[in-house]
C-alpha cells in the first residue's frame, strides 16, 4: 500500500474575510482542495491560493460546491442532475483558468460539504458526478469517502472510465459499514493529537482501526483528509507528515 | 477586405428569466458572445447555448462583466487590475468548461458593458484585459470597438501578440474620432432597417460612413456586432446575413 | 362565505429581466404577492411594484423565499428553524422599508415556491413561520394552502394569536386530502378558461369541487390564486373578477 | 459641547466567516453601525449583532452598502439615484424587521465604505441620501464625516429636516479642510494608542487638531467612530471610553 496522500481544504477565504492558515499548513500536504466560489473563495482568493499550491508544488484539487455562500456549501439543495453537472463544469473550468495562467491545472476533483455528503448516500447524484468528470476529461481522479465496502461505487468509476481516490479521516469516528459518526454522536471527532495521529498511521499501514460497535473495520484509502483550521491543527498535520514520511523513507 | 463576421450576444437569460431570442438569431450568426454569469446566465443557460451555438457551427466568445446582475454589467465598479484580471480568467474559465463537455472550445474574448466601455476609455485597464488574455491563451483574439485610429490599441496587443478583432455597429451613429455617439444624443441608434441595412453593407465594403459632424469615417472593421433582443432586429440579422452573402459569394 | 380575495405574485422581474405582466393584471386582484429579492425581485423592482399596488389600492404581502435566484426559490434548501426565521424578517422588512416610503404597508405574508410547499408539509417549518410573523407583527395574516382538515394548522396559528387566510387554486387539480396534484399527474394543471372560472366560482360559492378519486372535497378559502404569467392568465383573472362581482354585487 | 457618542462598525461578519470582536468591543461603545447584507452580514448575522446591541443597550445604526459583498462594499459602482434611494431603503428596513423581533428599532443611518465616501464628495448623492432618509423616517439621523465647512452638508439636511450626527476620528490624520487623508498619505493613520486616545480627547473637548500642513482645525463633532477589529483596538476604545467619562462624569 502507497503513503496515503495528505489532502486539505484550502482557499476558503472569501473577499475580505479570511478562513484557515493556508500559508501554515500548505507546506506539508501533497493535495489542496481549492473553492471555487459557489460555498467560499473568489477569482482573487482562487488566484493567490493557486499561486501558493504552485509554489510548495502541491497538486490542485477542485473543490466544487452547491451554490450557497452563507450556508457555506453545507445545506443540502434540491438541484437536479443537469443542474449538478452544469454548476460542477462551471467550477471545475474557473478554477481551470486561474490554473493555467499560473502554469499549472486541476488534478482532481473533490465535492464540498452538503454535496460530498448527498453524493455518498445518493448513487444517482454520485453517477451525475463521474459522469460530469468523464465528459469534462476523463484522467481527473474523484477523490470521496472509502467505506468498508467501495464495491458499488468502483464499477460506477469504472463504468465511465474514471479514477477513485478514497479518503479516510485521522480525527473521524467510523461506524461498521465505514460511515462517518454524525457529529452530534459522543466519539464522532478526536481532538487528542495523539490519538488523531494513531489513526492515522493505522490508516496509512493498512491495519484495521476499531469501529463504534467495536468491529474491526478495514479501510483501503489513497488520502488522508487534514485540516488547516488553527495552529492546532496545523501542528497535527506536520506530525502526520513526518510520521508518513518515517514510515516509507523513499 | 474580408467579409466581416456576424456576432450577437447570447446567452443572457438568467434562471427562470428569459433573455433574447437566441435560438431564432443563432442560424444568422458567426459569433456567440456568451455570458459567464456575472452580469447575466448561469450554468445552465451556458450549457444551453453552447450546445445551440454548436449545432449551427457558431464559433463561441466569451463575453465576461463586472460582478453586478442586478444592473446587467452596465454599471461601471472600481475593481483594481488584478480584481479584473482574475474575474476575467474566472468567467472565462466556466465557459470553457462547459464548451469542452459539448467538444467545443471558447475562441475569443468580447469583455461586456461596462467593462467593455471603460476599457476602450482607459488604457491601464485595455492592458489589463490584454495582458490577462495572454496569460491564459495567446491565441485567443480580443474583439472591441473599431476606431478612426487603432493604433495605440494595435499596439498594445502586438506586445503580448494578442491578435484584435475589430468590431463596427450597423445600428449606431458615430463620431468623427470612431466612438459611439452617446444612446442621450439623436441619431445616436437607428432603427430603421433599411438605414441599419445600408450601414452594415458601407462597413463590409470598407467604405467610408458619414460621422455625426459630417465628415467622412473610415472603418476598418473584422466583424459586426447585432442583435437578437426581438423579432425586428432578428429579421435585421437575417437581411443583413443575405446580402452580406450577396457581396461575397464565396 | 365572503367573496374570496383575489392573490397574485408580482414583483417578479429581476434586474434587466422582465417576468409578470404587474401592470396588467394588477388592476383585477386585492392582493399582491410582492417578491423580496430572494428568488426573485430587487430594491428597485420593488419599489415599482409597490407604487403599481398602490395606485389600484391593492393590498401587499411580502412572498419571501429561500435564498436562490439561480433556482427561483423553488428548490428546497436544508435552513435550520433560526435560519428560516432570521430570513423571513430580512425580507419582509426590506419590503415593509419601501412599502413605508411609498405610504403604504405590508398587510400579510405569504411564503414563496419550495418554502411554502416545504411549509405545508413540515409542522416544524409551518411553526417556524408563525412564530415569525408573531414576533415581527402578530397583526399580520399568513396565506397558506386550504386543504379538506385545516384544524393542526390552525391550532398551531391559535397559539401564536395569527390569523390564517387560507388560499384555493381554481387551475389545479386536487386530491381527497385537498392537496394540490403534482404537475406531473394527469389533470394537475387546468387550461381551458371555462373549467377554470367554473372552478373558481364553486370555490367562492363554498361548493365542493371534485377531487382526483371522484369524492367530494370541501374547501373552505379566504382567497384565490391566480396568474398574471401571460396575456391568457390575465384574461381569466379578468373574468374571474367580473363572476365574483355578480355573485356578491355588494 | 456634549461629550461625543462613540460609534463603531458591527456585524461585518459573513456566513461562516467572522469579522470583528464584536462581543468584545460592544460594552464599550454608545452607536453600532450594523451591515445590512450587502457588503457584509446576512440574516443570522445581522440577527445576533442586535440581540448583542440590545444586551448593552447600545443604539443601532444601519450601515448600507453598495451591493458588492466581494469588494466588502469599498468599490465605487455607477448607481442611479434611484438605485441608491432603493438599495438604502431595501437595507434599513431588512434590519429594522429584525430590530422588530428583538424589542429595539433602527436608530440612525450611516452609510459604509465606497458608499460613504461618494456622499461625501458628490452633493447629489449625498441629497439623494438624505431625501430617502427623509422619505422614510425623518426622525432618524444621518451620520458622516464632520469637516472644516458643514453648511452645504447642514443646509441639505435642515431642507429635508434630517438631523446631522458628525463624526470625527481619533487614529486618522486630516488635511486642512477635516478631509481624511488618504490612507496611502504617511501620517494618515495612527498607530500609537497614547496618540489615538490624545486626538480622541482633543476632539472631545472641541479643541483644535493639527492638520497636516500644520494649521489649527476645528471640528465640531457629535459622535467618534472606533474599531473593534482586534485586542489592540478594542483596548483603545475601552482607554476612550474611560477618558471621555472622566471628562464627563455625569
Amino acid at each position: 500500500m502507497a503513503t496515503p496522500l495528505l489532502n486539505c481544504d484550502m482557499g476558503e477565504s472569501f473577499g475580505a474575510w479570511r478562513m484557515g492558515l493556508d500559508e501554515q499548513v500548505m507546506p506539508w500536504v501533497d493535495c489542496a482542495n481549492i473553492a471555487c466560489g459557489f460555498h467560499a473563495s473568489d477569482p482573487g482568493t482562487m488566484r493567490r491560493t493557486v499561486r501558493l499550491a504552485v509554489e510548495h508544488e502541491v497538486r490542485i484539487g477542485a473543490h466544487p460546491a452547491y451554490p450557497d455562500l452563507v450556508g457555506f456549501g453545507r445545506r443540502s439543495m434540491a438541484c437536479s442532475a443537469q443542474e449538478v453537472e452544469d454548476l460542477l463544469l462551471y467550477q471545475i473550468g474557473a478554477l481551470e483558468a486561474i490554473c493555467r495562467a499560473e502554469g499549472t491545472w486541476v488534478s482532481y476533483i473533490k465535492p464540498h460539504g452538503a454535496l460530498y455528503n448527498d453524493m455518498m448516500r445518493q448513487p444517482d447524484l454520485l453517477a451525475t458526478v463521474i459522469r460530469t468528470i468523464a465528459r469534462y476529461d476523463r484522467s481527473l481522479p474523484l477523490m470521496l469517502l472509502g467505506q468498508a465496502d467501495n464495491r458499488q461505487t468502483e464499477a460506477l468509476a469504472q463504468e465511465y472510465g474514471i479514477v477513485l481516490w478514497l479518503e479516510g479521516f485521522a480525527d473521524r469516528g467510523y461506524d461498521a459499514n465505514g460511515q462517518l459518526l454524525p457529529r452530534t454522536l459522543p466519539g464522532a471527532v478526536h481532538h487528542d493529537p495523539q490519538r488523531i495521529l494513531d489513526q492515522a498511521l493505522t490508516l496509512a499501514r493498512g491495519e484495521p482501526l476499531i469501529a463504534s460497535d467495536g468491529s474491526a473495520l478495514h479501510l483501503r484509502i489513497d488520502s488522508l483528509c487534514v485540516h488547516g483550521d488553527n495552529p492546532e491543527s496545523v501542528a497535527v498535520v506536520r506530525r502526520i507528515r513526518e510520521a508518513l514520511e518515517a514510515l516509507d523513507p523513499s
